[in-house]
Order: C-alpha cells, then structure tokens, then sequence
C-alpha cells in the first residue's frame, strides 16, 4: 500500500489520513470540493498533495468521507476510474442509500461499506485528530459484496487503526443508527435551540451550563452541513424515532401535570438501566 | 467553625462534607434518613459522627442537602431549634417552594439558598468526591433576607471550596433552571427511554454509544429519587420549557419529512452559537 486517496478532508476523513499516515509507509493525496480545506490539510501536514478525482487511478486506496448525500455519486465515479485490485471504503453515517446506489456497478466487489462509530462535535481538517478510532465500532455491512482480498486490505488498515469490528445489512444498520445516533443529535439541537430562544442574556447559559446541559448539548455544535444530508438520507428511520421520542416527551409531560411521582420514578429507574449497559461491556 | 452538620448525605451533602472537612478543622454530625447511608458515610469517613435533627442545637452550620421536596419542612423544624449565631444553608436545585415555605420564620436572618451548580450522574455516599464545587457557579437566592454576619459565614466557606457566585431571585432561579438543567434531564431520560423501547438488543447499544449516543444520554443514569421532586417541585417553569421543546421538535421533523434542507440548515446554523456561548466564557 503505497499510495492513498482521502476525498473529504474534514473530521472523519483527516483523522482517517492522520492515522494511515503515520501507520504505513504511504503518500496520501488529499481532494476536497472545498480549495480552503485542501490547503488546510495539506499545511497542517496530513496528506503529501492536493489532487482531483482523477487521481484515484493511481491509487491503492480510496477513502470517501464527504457528506452523506454525495457519496454515492462519488463512490460511482471513483468505481469507474480505478485499477483492479483498488480498495475503495466510504464513512457515511448512512449506508441504505450509498449500498443501493453502488449495487448494479461493475466494480461492486471493490467498494466496502463501512462506518466507523467515532467522531466528535468539530468539524473540517483542524477537527482532525490522532487515535479517534481507537477501540471504536466499525460497522461493516454487506461484506459478502466485497472480494475477500480486496476486504483484507480494508481489514489491515482498521486493524492498524485500532477498530473493533461489527457487521450488518445497510438497512439494519439504519434502523439502529437513527435511534442510537441520529435521534441523539435532534434532541441536542432542539434542546440548544429551546435554550437559545429563551436565554436571552448567554451569561445565564454558560453559568448554568455545569449542571447537566452542557453534556446534553454538546452535539449541537456538530456541524449542520454534515447533519443536514444525514437526517434526509435516513429521513423514513429517523422519523420513526422522532415520532416514538415526542411520545414518550408528552407521556412525562402528562405525568409531571398530573404530579404522578410513581410513573415518574418507574420509567426514570427503568430507564437507568442505561448505567449497566454503557458503564460495563455486556 | 467548630461543629458542621450535614443533613443528606448523597453526591451533594457528601461531596459538601468531603470539602468542609479538608478546609476546616470541624467534625461534622452526618444525618439521613437511610441509615444504610449514613453508616456508608461514617465508614467513607466524611462525617465523624452519625447523628438526628436535634444535633443542629449544637453546630454552627447546617447544610440541607435533601430531596427537594423535602428541604422545605427540615428547614422550617432545623430553624426551631437552631442557636442564634447559626448558619443554615441548603444546596436544593427547586429555590421558591423552599423560600415560600420559610418566609415567616422568625429565624429566616439565619438561612441561606444556595444552589451550588454541579454534579454528576452518580447518587448516594459513594458518589461523593473532592473539589466538585471548585470553579462551579454557586447561585444565591434572597440574600437580602439573610443576616449579613450569617452570610459571611456561608462565603467563607463556599469560597474555600472555589465557588463562584450570581445572584437572583427565587423566582428567576426557578426559571433560568427548568430550561438549562430540568429541560435538559427530561429530554436525556426520554432518549434514553426511547433506544432502550426499541433497540431489545442492548450490545447493539453499546456498540453505537460511541456515536453521540453517551453523552446524550449520560444525565438518564441520575437518580429517580433526586430528580421525580424535583420535577414536580419546579412543575410550571419545567412544563413550559417542555411545551417549547416538543414544539421545536415537531416543527425540525416536518422540516425533515419535507426534506426541507434549507431550514434544517438555518436552525442548526443558529444553534451552533452554542460553540462561542460554552467555549469562551462571555
């Protein structure tokens, strides 16, 4: 593996270069839509040159970590210019729409679908940090669609990264992410926004900040051309998980109205088994 | 400052003791209603003696660090017997339920409400630490009411434990919370309570925690016990933010259903201000 392609040099995609850089022996060209990240990458040392889509016809490897509505469009230009034996993988917090989209294209067995369960509220090629994924999920799905020696070379990458690994149809993986990720991140910005309309004097916020909102929040910062495109591309999922949320919100809401204290502390002691599950591995 | 007493020996009337205890030279009566608990606190060795409420006779300070709903009675029965020179605090996170209920005391000049901004999701003795209150803002209510040598007294010690301090009404407290804090548990416990409805495969959960899931989530591991009164305690201010929260909601997953990006952007957009709000102190 001599030589590595990076579209999208934000977060995901710059911590992706960082890590590969420093684990193997390789040049790694950097294309992003935006000339401002390109250079940014480049200065800051985490890919040797900037380059165009052309590019990945002299590449071992390709990695696509642009926003979720593009990277079907990309993954299909990027199938029809590589070489045979080409690793192409993508990081799309979506995979229903990337899978679907790559299915009927002749270079399929070239292309995994993965996503690495890691990342944090910034965003860009400064947000691109060292070790992101160590230790994290990487789900992989529709392996079987993948050549086996064209997969090993994905799996030694990971492997190098520190991943732990997962596997699933696209349309499972969806389903779980929209509640466990997706889901997440509406709450957070709807609570910020709630916040924000109410709190007109922001010393208050940030004073008050240490008492539970600043961690419950702490998604809302992620940025919004990232989440955008996610939230359409997984729109039927995460619908289902909005509606069942703004359920379960008016069923409290009733219970704090009618001062119900034994349906309160139930569902907040069931709900506390939350602790188990992500205190202790299972 | 010879004699403390701490009634509520849970994360705040311990994590309250733990600090009283390291900067003063005073033995401090623990008083629970769970003598499991007050047993755990002797051992843990933040308190030097188990005691009842008639030993507030004796002490020059008294921290009230009870369920909410029932800081307002201990208060009123600790003020009887208190002696004249003596400070009584509470640490409540609800400030006008319980300065109602005090208001005609004779010894109301002896009584400071605090609530001093910080915790964690852990409840009970064990859940006590050192320095939790260090650089936290500590919000005074009333301090008009409060004597001023009985004042000092309080500052004396909340500065020796790296508190800050903002002062307001009971009834701005109240409202300023519900949104930043009481807002912000109800709507983690409810995404809590949602994955767990759906997701019946809890490795699932654990694996895709790393997602944003974990720190959403993170204030549905808080004790039901602490937070069912306070819910109730705070109900007109906590509903309202509840009814804006639901409302935004619903209006961001007609955006979503409609595909409608240009929205979803602008809101999230806006809601990114929060970066400047809790990074940089204003």
């Amino acid at each position: 593996m001599k030589n590595v392609a990076v579209i999208g040099l934000g977060l995901i995609g710059g911590s992706l270069a960082v890590d590969i850089k420093k684990a193997f022996d390789c040049t790694i060209v950097g294309i992003d839509a935006s000339e401002v990240n390109a250079k940014r990458a480049l200065e800051i040392g985490f890919i040797d040159e900037i380059g165009t889509l052309k590019n990945v016809k002299q590449v071992d490897v390709v990695v696509i970590a642009t926003p979720v509505n593009t990277i079907g469009s990309i993954s299909n230009e990027v199938l029809d210019l590589i070489g045979d034996d080409t690793l192409v993988f993508d990081a799309g917090s979506v995979k229903g729409s990337i899978c679907s989209s790559i299915a009927k294209h002749k270079n399929r067995k070239n292309y995994l679908a993965a996503h690495p369960i890691a990342g944090t509220e910034y965003s860009g090629p400064n947000a691109a940090i060292s070790d992101l994924f160590r230790g994290k999920v990487n789900i992989i799905c529709e392996l079987e669609k993948t050549d086996r020696k064209i997969a090993n070379k994905a799996f030694e990458i990971f492997d190098a990264l520190g991943m732990e690994y997962k596997y699933m149809s696209a349309v499972e993986h969806d389903r779980h992410i929209a509640y466990v990720s997706h889901l997440s991140h509406v709450s957070s910005f709807m609570l910020g926004k709630t916040v924000l309309e109410i709190e007109k004097d922001e010393q208050n916020i940030f004073d008050m900040a240490g008492s539970g909102f600043e961690s419950t929040v702490r998604l809302a910062k992620s940025a919004a051309s990232t989440w955008t495109p996610i939230f359409t591309e997984n729109k039927k999922n995460l619908l289902s998980s909005l509606e069942q949320y703004i359920k379960n919100l008016n069923e409290f809401k009733t219970y704090i109205e009618e001062e119900n204290t034994n349906e309160l502390n139930r569902i907040m002691t069931e709900t506390n088994h939350l602790r188990e599950i992500l205190n202790n591995k299972i």
